[in-house]
């Protein structure tokens, strides 16, 4: 057994779901209504003690005893088996997955502080239950009622692996012009029987020995088909072919051809793998020939929040191991008592102004991920079908947000725990910098940071003719009105309004440059727009959060526990609005300069 | 011999020193007048082979085989040796080093293209030939004459390396606490003579099998020296003794106890060093007792110089790799013409704003250093006294700037670096992932960036009253007017002049601070003014270049070889001053908040 470094005070979470976010509109739900707070909190206290029991000790050893490849065959690190086969004895997988299959049901705010523990104790181990689970999803709500019954409760309970077949060496960004094809299968009776054939790369969790089977998703073109994403459809591709009983019957020839030597995630078997070489793989269609785009958008918008949660979860334990690392370090006097004692660097000016950076974007990005883990709830649950949509509108205008900012911003605040702790934080010894580079891979899987811009203004922006924007925009600019005067937040909402106008002159700004000469600066600055967006609603939530943890301060004695925290929240606050939504500012005069050197500068003088 | 990623243009190289710097002025000093430029055109040019010839082959090797230890014998990776050897024996060690020695006499200025394409072939390999000039450059200013012939040329040449020993476990940034002791040598009749004790850590190359001997220098505290840094006193503590007469002695009692593990540098052995645990181990007094800080400064500046140097060598070398890999890697349609063809990467507007942070922000870097190392050939050389101080207390000015700014902008622009390259950027296969694992401890070493901002705010912003740093601001400023109108450029020199009357803000509000309440607004703000700064000097730098390479284009073909980098470097000038040096304005606006949450908020909440 490996060290843990592993450790998170859940206050932070009761606080979103138990003072901040509207738990009890969720818990109204037929789906939701055997569950109390008491038992959310009952979970959230044994996810912890599995992250910090079972997936932390892994992490280091996963990361140093990584994948091997031999022969077709891959195995992935010893402690991670450990891991899988408790994870799944005790229903953690499909741990917000339906109960119907073999899932605990929880709600989506809940199970996502779940998984920002377990993946914040081990980003590499959970690639294996975490696409198990969304794969499972897709043939649950996708599939016939045959598919459900062979496949989703052995995804939902860890019998079987899962992945998601997209890329290919030519075909990454780009997925419409993916090779590999898909027949009819002569010898099947069953027209949903496909022959495939072709190559993926970059598959995660592609080939491994954790589970008996894996379940491929796979993208493929039918023969015939049109060019691009409209011919694209979805395969059901087994490792080994399940027979209509649920035994698993033959080989399904896809061999694992090699995986990737990469900087971080070790213990992530990241796989190339081979469909049909010798023309045995057999897929079953999902759904409707050249629907298979739009279907694997559904499992690849929940890996997209998924991404943005790992994000925010490596940040999130570099924060503990800095804080911790800060309070017990003593380095050099007081900037203000330079011949006085050695201090604890946590006194240390700089050192605080990083820990807060860490503390309040924590903060900030587990408040985001919450928020759209409740409007998720109440986009399959709410009684009201228009609720319903206006929840879905928002999941969808918010997810690359998640996706793309926390990510880089997750990655950011690494940098800033590995300098807090200087020496050692570049040194093994100390998790930190396996953070890091576990955390690279955030902001270009599940579609490259820049492809979560051009889907913002590209398609989120324009959704309903603007209006689920819009109806954002103006909710933050009535928040902002109603509490200009606030007396301990003015200011704050004050930089919180303006940087609202901001993100609506870029916005009415795209509208006028899609019509003319302009139109190159939309995706030139579209990065730029989405982090202002992003930083805006961050800022609105945890303002949301001071607000709440001000008011609570009138009754609470300020030196108890809730009484440090609440002060701790309006001090993440003030520093998220004047220290990190500033940004917005920079991005703003950079937007009016509409600079296009990096467009006319020639080709060769790169 | 393994493969070679290192490429550079060295067209930036040229620009800057033929046509952007006075070279003229340093060419007719006493020192310099052997060397033409076509000399330095040579050199460059035999550098950059040996770049590619034997430092980058051996990049991707050292990494992979790092360090070993063994009961005190460290290996260091065995295509190091092949390294050493071939700039040992072709003087490529003591390029910038004194001829009486066996350097080869060049210009700083050309010596810090030279290190350029060295480190930003092999970071992890240059430590050792880095340190034993630096550490020898120190026993030339402050040994004895029989120091000097003793040391200096065996290190100078690449028979002897070298070592810095300031840190101990539980004296880093803070190194007046160090406890490693120095008394008399009862033994010797020589009062230079001391017995050494005590233990050190993170030292860089502290102890491998590069070369027959590694000369120490030894931070230590004299018995009954004063504490803190004014008791400190500066040792050579040879690994085996050497004799009077050159020969070697016995080993001196100096163990290495073992390697650190990191995150990168895997061919760097970064030590534990133990002195005298027998009591055997002897030391010679490098000057004075007592004047050990000020004398391992000199050695400190520079290395903090060529930290910053390493900072913009491996963003260089990251960003060879990334233009190479857009213009080839063809993926999606053009944004404006969506159902076209797919094009090269290159031409996707995101990749192209990352290769144009990458492109304007490695120019303003390698300006920068230019810059600082024609100062420092000026502070050295120049017949003119008066002239000669200016241009050392510029350097002296500059060095935070350097060190601190081009080692966390560096690490960023090869953030830029991995994300042009997606999937594979993450992969070993490519060089980018090695080059960030690398790049991360510049913002650490010789000084964490704190500590440079610090040392900016505390010691480099009063020198002589504050008019140094005045004088740079006047020159900013004239140059502002001067150009206020240019056809080109007025836009970028607007900025240029709101920057520059940021940082004066800064400055000016300082003094205020300094006497009151809000003083500890200077350390917690320290950082963002260090990067306003040296934003506004870099804008200054790549601003003189796009108005030479403006006038430039007047008698160029546009299409030409020639043409092409001119149009290039006026792009470089307005990029970095409408997308980079915007930032300041963010800083600002943060400044202007005084937000003292990170101070207010009590120690428990974090």
């Amino acid at each position: 057994m490996g060290i843990n470094y592993f450790q998170r005070d859940p206050r932070d979470a009761h606080f979103l779901l138990f003072e901040h976010l509207d738990l009890e509109q969720v818990l109204g739900y037929e789906a939701y209504r055997d569950f109390t707070p008491d038992d959310f909190k009952m979970i959230i206290e044994e996810a912890l003690k599995v992250a910090k029991e079972v997936l932390g000790p892994a992490m280091q050893d996963g990361d140093r005893e990584g994948v091997t490849f031999d022969n077709g065959t891959v195995r992935v690190p010893k402690v991670f088996h450990d891991c899988w086969k408790i994870l799944a004895e005790n229903g953690w997988i499909g741990v917000s997955s339906n109960p119907e299959f073999g899932g605990q049901g929880l709600p989506n705010v809940v199970g996502s502080i779940v998984s920002e523990f377990f993946t914040g104790a081990n980003l590499a181990m959970m690639g294996y239950p975490g696409l198990a689970v969304g794969n499972g999803r897709l043939i649950e709500n996708f599939g016939t009622d045959a598919d459900r019954a062979l496949f989703v409760e052995k995804m939902y309970t860890g019998v079987w692996g899962g992945t998601m077949c997209l890329t290919e060496p030519d075909a990454g960004s780009d997925v419409g012009w993916l090779r590999t094809k898909a027949v009819p299968d002569p010898e099947s009776d069953d027209p949903r029987i496909y022959k495939i054939e072709g190559g993926k790369r970059f598959i995660t969790c592609g080939e491994h020995d954790l589970a008996e089977n894996i379940i491929h998703l796979v993208l493929a073109r039918i023969e015939g088909s049109p060019p691009g994403t409209k011919g694209i459809s979805l395969f059901i591709v087994p490792k080994i072919w399940v027979n209509p009983d649920g035994s698993l019957g033959d080989p399904n020839d896809v061999v694992c051809t090699g995986t990737e030597h990469k900087m971080g995630i070790h213990g992530s078997a990241t796989c190339s793998l081979s469909f049909g070489e010798n023309g045995k793989c057999r897929g079953i269609l999902l759904g409707e020939p050249n629907s298979g785009m739009a279907k694997m958008f559904q499992m690849m918008n929940e890996a997209r929040l998924s991404t943005g949660l790992m994000g925010l979860s490596l940040a999130a334990s570099a924060y503990d191991t800095a804080r911790q690392y800060a309070k017990e370090r003593v380095q050099g006097p007081a900037f203000t008592k330079i011949k006085g004692d050695r201090v604890p660097i946590i006194q240390h000016e700089d050192v605080r102004r990083m820990l807060m950076n860490m503390k309040a974007g924590t903060e900030a990005m587990r408040a985001l991920i919450g928020k759209v883990g409740l409007l998720i709830d109440i986009s399959e649950h709410d009684p009201d079908l228009e609720e319903r949509k206006r929840a879905h509108s928002l999941v969808d205008l918010f997810t690359p947000l998640v996706k793309a900012y926390c990510s880089d911003f997750g990655f950011l605040l690494i940098r800033d725990a590995i300098q807090v702790l200087g020496g050692v934080g570049f040194c093994s010894e100390f998790p930190v910098e396996q953070y890091m580079r576990d955390a690279k891979i955030n902001s270009i899987w599940e579609g490259t940071n820049y492809i979560q811009a051009l889907d913002l203004v590209g398609r989120k922006l324009p959704m309903a003719g603007g209006k689920v924007f819009q109806g954002w925009l103006e909710e933050v600019m009535a928040f902002t009105a109603a509490n200009r005067e606030d007396p301990e937040f003015a200011r704050d909402f004050k930089i919180l309004y303006q940087a609202a106008q901001v993100v609506a002159e870029f916005a009415m700004t795209y509208t006028e440059y899609i019509k003319g000469e302009k139109v190159r600066l939309i995706p030139l600055t579209a990065t730029r727009f989405l982090e202002c967006f992003a930083e805006s609603l961050m800022a609105q939530l945890i303002l949301e959060q001071g607000l709440i943890a001000r008011d609570k301060l009138k009754d609470t004695d300020p030196e108890s526990a809730d009484g440090i925290f609440y002060r701790g929240k309006t001090a993440s606050a003030k520093y998220f609005c004047r220290n990190i939504l500033v940004n917005v500012f920079a991005r703003h005069r950079a937007f009016k300069e509409e600079d296009t050197s990096a467009l006319e500068v020639p080709e060769a003088a790169f």
